[in-house]
């Protein structure tokens, strides 16, 4: 068995309202050397046999991420990331 | 600048609908090879300074994670994983 990890942020210049969010609460907890905040997904599939990088791609693609807002980076698990 | 990456995942145990509405909908891509598809959230936090991964763990552990149902991991950007 392998795992894909998927990680699906919003592109940079989207505004990230629930990542701003938890920034503006930071103060509250003394913490104030935070100069951002961004919250994604992180999605795991687990293949029966070998992973499929090229069929993990198609998955994120059409059914994980929404490209016109958003980025997705897909690597095998313990191996480096591959930008979508 | 440094970026502290939390990986925010539900627990084995807790049923994940959303991962399984995905897992469910392979079949008709043609994905017959996948077991498992859990979604998470990835949480991205940029400090001006030093990253602090226990400054990191208090923000995760009070504003990001639900300690009763989800697991979290907190790592530098580029570093190994370390398991809250």
């Amino acid at each position: 068995m392998a795992r894909v990890v998927v990680d699906v942020m919003l592109k940079p210049e989207i505004l990230d309202p629930q990542g701003q969010a938890v920034a503006n609460a930071l103060p509250r907890l003394g913490v104030t050397d935070v100069s951002s905040v961004r919250i994604g997904r992180r999605i795991e599939i687990d293949f029966t046999g070998e992973p499929d990088l090229n069929r993990a791609r198609e998955i994120a693609d059409k059914l994980l991420a929404n490209p016109v807002i958003e980025d997705f980076e897909i690597r095998v698990e313990g191996a480096s990331a591959e930008v979508a």
